[in-house]
């Protein structure tokens, strides 16, 4: 039997049929969570397309980032990719269409994102991912308003300042590092690939990196642990604690962000346990929009993606998954079928009245009618009968209290 | 500055740039409507991956379909495409998973759809499509229920029977027509390609392609404006007169369906002036599921694609866009900076209840702040000043009355 490609997620309705299932409905859950966080702060909701011009990508991120892609030449000779990241399509738009909105933008995305990864266990080459950015603001305060979103995005979904920490970072605190050390300007995002890669390589090797760049391991872990402050640090912090959300957050250095386009504050959300990548990552790119733009426009943006793969994770270990039975109001039985054509208009009626209403489309035994109602998860029943006058009439029953009640069908709400 | 790719479409907040913008609001609001309808009707949502193996599309529509797809070999030599509909999946889906789901199967999914077309003006390689299906049910009563979510997925969106109609048709009327002049079984999509392009093809080119099935197009045009309902459209038409839904649909058997996996009822959704494509279309295709799983499942299914391009031009041109401005509860004004740390509590405060609010990121005139307000549609302003004993204060205004009350920021909600 045919299958989904490697890396790819079919989603189902619940009750979910493997142990490995994705849930479309618990993906609903997360998403409606995620646009209720947003709008409460005021963002408004865009999308671009899936599939753009294989350009739009390696402008940003050069060209190796096409061994990561579906890129691929379309049937007109166009070199196009499927979207790794929602950030150059919303660069793109927000240069063309920003002079007709007021500053500043604040929008946000919930995109399919794919990436050509090489398929080990359990890495998905797709994933959904939160995008929240805002346009043309330099002030810290803006970049307070981002962190604050994040973890109310994260606190809507049931999690708390147990479960999980922003670790807030800057890229001018490393600039001061290494303008300290006489580095290289083009040379910076080397030296950022080294920080980034610090727990993951050999000390050794590490070591090596930093000396090339006239300092060591230890000084840079010496100037992590420090941790001390920027002046735009200080300003988020600030903010942060005014809004009480200070056990939210902490500065870690060690934090610096992979991609080369950041240029001020980034900031990362873990879980508390360290059991799990990353949930969310972001910073400030005050450079990308004049980048994509050809210099056209210039405007500073700050952004954050949160996938739903890594928080699905979290939210099922920490006992966070919601019910999500319940999806029926009213299951209407139907025993005798001379009363059917009466059951649909009742049907009819309760749908209208915007009620969730199901029913048997065949001739089916009461009781079994009935098995059907409570394993859909109906609020009621509503059996059609034919009253004593020869009129129909419907018992009611509530299927909590399993009382039960009689009404007439010009009445049924 | 650089453009998505031809046909593929941006999506912006409202109020739109350019008159020919795509408003990511009003597809929230056709998605949310057509959610809505599925529900009140029992179905489920559930998605696939918008890229497929190739094979899974060409299995059902022959190689002839891949000239229209978005379809290339991936970075591990699989022959993979862009999903152009979604029912292959589906049936893939169902195949695999059903055994685990009560029949009926009612599901639901709203894909983005691509198919390589030649560019045309207006014509788009991407759409948003709501897919309806019925899995496991072969009598006309689940034909019956399709239509009718059918129907109420468009009157959900404010349009009457003066503004759509379905036509029904079925694919066994046509057979009838077809054994009675010897048609051979093989050949029968042939036969409704040329019914399908009745309308479309010069008249002699059409009577001579029926003239080979030993028919002519006067005969067939008879067969069309006889319009004898099969005993299965009897059965379709008296539960929609039962459901009080008769003055929506008619019987077309001008209507085929292009596609040949169709076995039963088909139908299309128009507008009744005529002025655009169809709206929606569908029907029963009760062999698909065994032959996706190779003759493991056998299961009738039905089901119809909606897509938002049509639909959106009908909404317009009926004058059924909805006002999708007011995206915020309250715009809470700062005038003096020293108050910005107790004004950021009251954001906190309120968007922790559920209200929508933003403020200004900066110093900026209190005029101004209000004529943002306004701007961004809010229902209240709140003022935050010093008191006469040197406490903060809430000057709430409702902007629709424009009265204005005092509240202490503990019991501001």
């Amino acid at each position: 039997m045919m299958q989904p490609l490697p890396g790819f997620r079919d989603f189902l309705p619940e009750p979910l049929p493997f142990p490995d299932s994705w849930s479309a409905d618990l993906r609903r859950h997360i998403f409606e969570s995620w646009r209720a966080s947003a709008r409460r702060y005021g963002f408004r909701e865009y999308d671009g397309p899936p599939l753009e011009p294989l350009e739009l990508f390696t402008l940003k991120s050069g060209e190796e980032i096409v061994r990561q892609l579906f890129n691929f030449r379309d049937k007109g000779d166009r070199d196009v990719s499927l979207r790794p990241e929602m950030t150059p399509t919303l660069a793109r738009l927000v240069a063309t269409v920003e002079r007709h909105y007021r500053k500043p933008i604040k929008w946000f995305a919930i995109p399919q994102l794919f990436r050509y990864e090489k398929h080990q266990k359990g890495r998905l080459r797709e994933h959904f991912q939160f995008n929240a950015d805002i346009f043309g603001e330099a002030d810290p305060a803006a970049d307070a308003e981002l962190v604050a979103l994040l973890i109310d995005s994260l606190r809507g979904l049931g999690l708390t300042a147990d479960d999980f920490v922003i670790r807030l970072s800057s890229r001018r605190a490393w600039q001061g590092f290494q303008e300290r050390l006489g580095v290289d300007a083009a040379r910076a995002y080397d030296f950022y690939q080294a920080v980034d890669k610090l727990d993951r390589e050999k000390e050794a090797v590490t070591d090596a990196k930093f000396r090339e760049f006239g300092t060591s391991l230890d000084a840079v872990r010496q100037f992590i642990a420090a941790a001390e402050p920027t002046a735009e640090l200080r300003r988020v912090l600030d903010d942060l604690a005014s809004r009480g959300m200070s056990e939210f957050v902490r500065i870690d250095y060690g934090i610096i962000r992979g991609l080369a386009y950041y240029t001020g504050v980034v900031f990362e959300a873990f879980d508390r346990k360290g059991e799990f990548r990353a949930i969310a990552g972001g910073g400030r790119y005050d450079q990308l929009v004049k980048l994509v733009s050809g210099g056209k426009v210039d405007l500073p943006g700050l952004g954050f993606g949160m996938g739903d793969v890594v928080l699905t994770e979290l939210l099922k270990s920490r006992g966070l998954l919601p019910a999500l039975g319940g999806v029926l109001d009213d299951y209407v039985i139907i025993e005798d079928e001379t009363l059917r054509g009466a059951a649909l208009a009742i049907v009819q009626r309760l749908r209208s009245g915007g009620r969730r209403v199901d029913f048997s489309l065949t001739a089916m035994k009461g009781d079994k009618q009935f098995k059907r109602a409570l394993e859909l998860g109906a609020s009621r029943t509503i059996r059609v009968e034919r009253g004593a006058d020869g009129k129909t009439v419907l018992k009611v029953r509530d299927l909590v209290t399993r009382a039960e009640h009689e009404v007439s069908p010009e009445v049924v709400v």
